[in-house]
């Protein structure tokens, strides 16, 4: 545990600003008027509830690819740091997507270049892994 | 592995829970003739459907927050405790939104209870760990 | 992590198939005019929508499965080529669900039947490990 901590904590993290874009989903069911099970029929309210979706979209992309980039390079800084990426690419999504949908651009675009380093990261090195000769 | 073989086991009855969940939303397009890709159009659908949904959505916040948990303190009884309540939690949540979207409450209360004591006991522990001197 | 480097590949693999669907997703959304934050209005991309959907639906209980009936089994070839018949199962969903929404059943049925060899093979295994006497 102690040899991936920060990319643990980074995985934390993560989930909470996950968790914190479910809430505002809630807050914008009360102020938008948008009874439970509907989740649509207000743009405001339907850009909320996208934000929290597209980011569940990329949760197991993300988690999985950044977990099996450390175990397979044996590393916690340097994952966590891409982790932190990221986060930041989704703080980015979170605040354009609710100021218009065209501008969540960016934030979705650091958020896939750092999912897509861990992803193809972890699969070169598992690949190269499973080709060597033992010992 | 024998370790968390309690963990484990709580893991897969979540598992087996929310896949239940999605046998009802099958079902219930049957029933209320909503026919794929619909996910709109009959309210008992609608919620149906929500239950599998939000119980997707707090899945990775469950799972990973159990984890960790349990990887940080080292205990197998304690997390899975903790893991059945916030099952328990969810039983709660799926047999009350299907009478109503408003006794929705209590069920989602007691999970979202039980998922924030794995998520904050995992952080804590995690930057204890973290911060502590080696050796 | 060579222990299950099979295992890891063929769970990135599954992530790449994901990713892709969301590609798809995208490319939907400008090719049948559905913008950004709706996710209804044209029965294609509906249909597009669904697959990656499902899919993500699937994910934690293919995923978690396939990784704690490794762990539990202490295996690589055998996980890993019960998720490939996974991944098959989610290619012929893709395809057939693209064509009609009639035609997802095949695939469907075969990824389920992959992800319950894995959800049932792990949790019968666990039980008896935390069931046998230690040593």
């Amino acid at each position: 545990m102690q040899a991936h901590a920060l990319v643990a904590i980074v995985t934390l993290l993560a989930l909470l600003l996950y968790f914190y874009m479910g809430l505002r989903v809630g807050q914008a069911r009360t102020k938008y008027g948008v009874t439970a099970p509907a989740v649509t029929g207000n743009a405001d309210f339907e850009r909320a509830y996208r934000i929290q979706m597209n980011t569940l979209e990329w949760l197991p992309l993300f988690l999985v690819s950044l977990w099996l980039f450390a175990w397979s390079w044996g590393g916690d800084l340097i994952p966590a740091a891409i982790g932190l990426v990221w986060i930041l690419g989704r703080v980015l999504y979170l605040t354009g997507y609710t100021r218009a949908a065209e501008a969540r651009g960016p934030g979705f675009g650091i958020q896939a270049l750092a999912a897509g380093v861990l992803l193809f990261g972890a699969l070169g090195r598992i690949i190269w892994i499973a080709a060597a000769p033992h010992g």
